[in-house]
């Protein structure tokens, strides 16, 4: 059977991969007088009192909302909220599995800017933290940007920043190997969708300086005709050459290749007009922008994919579960830029100096310890920003 | 220590009364295929096909949301969507104790009718019913009204109509023990807000004929300039004589009473004047409308209360859970008037004849076995009347 055709049985079986247990017993007349009524009406009043105290009297603290509309789910896109359910309930199992985060999927029937941004708010007072998921660019930065703004809880969308943070882990391992700058290393990303946007920006934060992002119409420049906004914004950061060319043309001499792109565009010639000791991170899922055996041929030296059957997976469930734990725990207002690049940091350290080698640069997706040391570098970061409310 | 000292205590020992759990493995690279990327695309597909695919391959036809904004919680009024969480958390560990229903509660920020109407009706998909809790009246109303015309899942407003179920298999007992016919006894209930409207209605089509409600500004009668739509609605089919007058003027000669209102307003004179037999439900909570003691000394034959330090506790657990259990594993596209009805029947019938008397008149609330009667019931009643989709 194919894993298609085993995924399918095994969701018929689980019927559902979450489910919503109580954590009090109410088998007698007291247990119900203290859950219910009329006990309850005393937490009520506390938290009326004081709307904090919401985190220590009801499961606030360790709840996640994973927010979607369906409208860009894994590579299937718009394929509607209900539909995108399985991938939201296997998020919510993967916070509980790894981080002990309660995550419940909250699938919105609207593609609306504003109705997505205001259905989220009007709910954020029952939870801690709020993961967007497989919403389709642009739309995603502007409803994350909002929420960000009027929710006093953190608001992560886990496409753009949860890759972005694995793939700064592995570069800033895979730059120890090969001995050089990340201030001076060449990195060219293909793909400026969410996802590519906020790697580049996330690997400007851990200190890339000489970065060019290329899409299908070419490398990206200030004041590019096809530029959306969020490129422009990009462009005026990035390529500061003012480059105009084909992947293939900006690649030569590129120290560093992220793709977030399509599968088979690089070829192993392409990778061999790179830098010695190149690094090349083809990331598009199942099927990456080049296969690692190719990238080899080419003569990349350190290879990262998002496959499990590949060394060096570069895979977000590495990030997201600790950063939300780190996050619940010292109540943090917001996840900053700060915390993410502490969740960089955090990831590169879990491989010793003595284990690092080509092919290991980053832990492993099942390592259930490394969420436990991110939500440290986490709240380290929360608390030195000053976002910490515990 | 009081029960609110204890409550709070037990409070935040719990750190919430819910909790998310998973029920997949995700210990191997192998679970991880299956539960998520890749293998999560057939099963989205699917759904994508066939949305009813959704309530087999996710959580959805075990999932109800708990829906309030918090304006009339318990007595304690419009306290707001984050102290609401207490009573929703307590709501949601009920459906799962007593009928295994994950519950899941939603506290919206807002009281604006259109806005929860839309919210709800935005993240229905997620769900397989809606119970809207603690929502003031006549909000209520239109709330529940129009979320039944554009949702496809069922939607009940627990507070309306779960006690007047509950009420109604009461009454049904009541009325067998003193020998009196439904379609003939006089029936009074004070309090003509949300609960006191639908008890009405209920008992009405349970085969009540001879009904006047009473609220503050005395009897209800049709053109009342005091009306509100909903009460004016009611008065056009009930109180056929179109008497005016205080509740002990209504009082007079009725064989039943119910109320929800406010404490200590009947006194045992007043029940002295009703008829011989007379059945006495007063359930304002927690102190009701005349002490059961006091209801004895006035003649009262039958006494029931929300109370469960008497006899007779007429209380809601004994209807929702259930209720949804049946509505959900026939997937029933709403809660109709016949499924409420075959409720508050098979919630009487579980008191044999033989144990059947003034002290004994419903189930007790801690009864497990409860749930099951009633979602047998509701589903036979779904199915009698089309709305069962499976």
């Amino acid at each position: 059977m194919s894993i298609s055709e085993q995924s399918l049985k095994k969701h018929y079986e689980w019927n559902g991969k979450i489910e919503v247990i109580t954590r009090c017993e109410l088998n007698s007349r007291e247990d119900l007088s203290l859950a219910y009524t009329p006990g309850v009406a005393q937490p009520c009043l506390e938290i009326q009192k004081d709307i904090n105290k919401s985190y220590e009297l009801t499961r606030r603290s360790n709840i996640v909302a994973v927010v979607t509309d369906g409208s860009a789910v894994l590579g299937l896109g718009d394929i509607g909220p209900e539909a995108g359910m399985p991938v939201m309930e296997g998020k919510c199992a993967l916070f509980k599995a790894f981080a002990d985060v309660d995550a419940f999927p909250l699938c919105i029937r609207s593609q609306d800017v504003d109705e997505i941004v205001r259905t989220v708010y009007l709910l954020s007072g029952s939870f801690g933290g709020i993961n967007l998921e497989d919403i389709s660019a642009p739309r995603c930065f502007e409803i994350e940007r909002r929420l960000k703004e009027i929710c006093d809880i953190p608001v992560f969308h886990d496409d753009q920043h949860g890759t972005a943070i694995v793939v700064g882990a592995a570069l800033l391992n895979a730059l120890k190997i090969v001995k050089k700058d990340i201030g001076e290393v060449k990195v060219v990303i293909n793909g400026a969708g969410a996802a590519g946007i906020s790697i580049g920006k996330h690997l400007m934060n851990l200190g890339v300086k000489n970065l060019t992002m290329v899409d299908r119409f070419g490398a990206i420049y200030a004041g590019k005709p096809e530029n959306n906004p969020s490129q422009e914004e990009m462009a005026k950061i990035t390529n500061l050459e003012h480059k105009s060319g084909s992947l293939a043309d900006i690649l030569m001499g590129a120290d560093v290749f992220v793709g977030v792109s399509a599968p088979n565009i690089v070829s192993a010639e392409m990778v061999s007009t790179m830098a010695k000791d190149a690094i090349v991170f083809p990331m598009a899922n199942p099927t990456p922008e080049i296969m690692p055996d190719e990238a080899k041929k080419g003569g990349a030296r350190i290879i990262g994919t998002g496959r499990s059957d590949y060394p060096n997976q570069i895979n977000n469930v590495l990030a997201f579960p600790g950063i939300f734990r780190g996050a619940l725990d010292c109540r943090a207002s917001q996840i900053n830029e700060e915390m993410k690049v502490a969740t960089s940091h955090a990831l590169a350290s879990l491989i010793p100096d003595d284990e690092l080698n080509e092919e290991n640069i980053i832990p492993s997706a099942l390592n259930k310890d490394v969420a436990k040391v991110v939500a440290r570098a986490v709240i380290e970061a929360a608390r030195a920003t000053n976002v910490a409310r515990k």
